[in-house]
């Protein structure tokens, strides 16, 4: 079980669970564990005590749950439905991973996913909404503490199918993170310092662009910062990288319990670096190996390399 | 005339001086000052005394000349061909600039231009070669010292239709600059880490790799590092970028007379700094009217926003 510092927030994540079985160029998966609240809640935990809200079948199996747990991670939230099966995904990438095939979204017990909130974790100050429908990431936000700071995470389609939703949401959120396809289509706009600008009007007090392999920008109110990507020379699967990044995000300000411009900037850094470690194996094997110590590692030669 | 450090050597810049006619969503131009030369020998200028060799027309504008001189640029190795026209060039920007139409190429003296270094060049210890064809670039190499930092720029053009001259010329090359389709084309990889060490194998001490908007990778025997672009709100006409770029890196190398690791970094630092103010506005206007005074705040600024 990891140590926190004195200051550790628990950082209460909601999101998918899954099982996912992923074909690369490198090759082929077996059954592994997958979902978005599962990443950020391992990257998470390298910081600070990680609550998880989700929901998965009968079928989920025992050797997943002992390793979340291995990480510290509170499953009181995660509701195990007996009539169901868990969220099956499978995709297959291709070359260079600029595109991925869907082979089967089977969402099972994912498919009437409402979150439900438990006692305990209605007082957590930070949350973390994975990528769940807007109206979903609304429905979290009416149930947890006014004070707490919300991340919330998007996806391409909610802006196409759900905009009003998420228009709605926007306001209502601390930290907005999204990626460079999103943040154009959202914006309606080209030029990312533009649309980073254009967005943090819509609400959000705190906006991240990710731009994978290009690194990631911060729109806070106490300034602007970009940041180049953790240099991988092998991507094996890049599945995750997104929620491993939103997870340390979370996790980082919540183990300072502080959301200034600084630790923003500390905590992008460690979200980085654990995208990092994440898309270097399938699924969370590498990142869920890595431990604290190779975080800080890859942390420190990010510093090195982009230091002017 | 600028002044500069008592280190300075001057940098000698080779390649093609231009009257280009620009249209950007933003407006039109009208025959105004080009050339890769002519960018990289002002924002060189900003740090040691530039040397140009290149060749123009009889209809090449007085004023022209007037803007170059003014900038402290030595113009004996500018060749004055009294029988022909000035390489005239002509494009069209698609919006966001990710497409451009050639309109009109008429290369007039360009299209037999051979460089010849004057005597008094031939011991300049910082030679820059911009992207005329890596023939041309060996012819230029065989007339200077041999102790000189040569710095190459090249094209997509010359990766495809002469690639083996570029083979050869490669291990001549102290420092290969391209841009991200060319080293994914030349190193036949799309990951740019790898493709950055695979281009440093085939001969070039140093490579630098730019992204554009997503900034530059610096592979050097001492390090690697990267660093995001300036953040540009508005861009009124990129042409010129990535000329300023190099421009600005012999001129700032050969100002301190090293070529290590950290005074790379540094100029890759100005590089950027001096790229995001040329495209701020048509042709060299920006980047001319700055001054060292507004390229060192860029610099600063670019330093304060990047720094973890």
């Amino acid at each position: 079980m990891p140590t926190y510092p004195r200051s550790a927030q628990p950082a209460l994540i909601v999101g998918s669970v899954a099982i996912d079985r992923i074909a690369t160029t490198h090759g082929q998966s077996g059954n592994i564990l997958g979902g978005a609240a599962t990443y950020a809640a391992i990257a998470a935990s390298y910081f600070t005590p990680a609550q998880v809200v989700g929901v998965v079948g009968k079928d989920f199996p025992k050797p997943f749950i002992t390793k979340l747990i291995k990480h510290g991670v509170d499953l009181e939230g995660l509701q195990i439905d007996p009539k169901g099966k868990t969220f099956f995904w499978s995709g297959r990438y291709g070359a260079n991973f600029d595109h991925c095939e869907n082979l089967i979204t089977d969402l099972n017990v994912f498919q009437t996913f409402s979150p439900v909130i438990p006692a305990a974790y209605k007082k957590t100050k930070f949350v973390m909404l994975g990528a769940i429908t807007p109206a979903l990431q609304l429905k979290v936000i009416d149930q947890v503490s006014r004070n707490a700071f919300v991340l919330a995470d998007t996806r391409g389609l909610w802006i196409d199918v759900a905009k009003k939703d998420l228009l709605r949401l926007l306001p209502k959120v601390d930290l907005f993170v999204l990626n460079e396809g999103e943040a154009e289509s959202l914006a309606n706009e080209k030029n990312l310092i533009l649309a980073g600008q254009k967005i943090r009007k819509m609400g959000p007090k705190i906006v991240i662009i990710k731009k994978g392999s290009h690194g990631s920008l911060l729109f806070h109110p106490e300034g602007f910062f970009a940041i180049p990507a953790y240099p991988v020379a092998k991507v094996i699967d890049p599945t995750g990288a997104g929620d491993s990044y939103a997870g340390a995000l979370i996790g980082y300000l919540a183990s300072v319990n502080k959301t200034d411009f600084k630790s923003l900037k500390t905590a992008i850094g460690y979200a980085t670096a654990c995208s990092s470690l994440t898309v270097e194996s399938f699924g969370t094997t590498r990142l869920s190996a890595a431990g604290r110590k190779e975080v800080d590692i890859r942390f420190k030669i990010l510093k090195a390399v982009t230091s002017l």
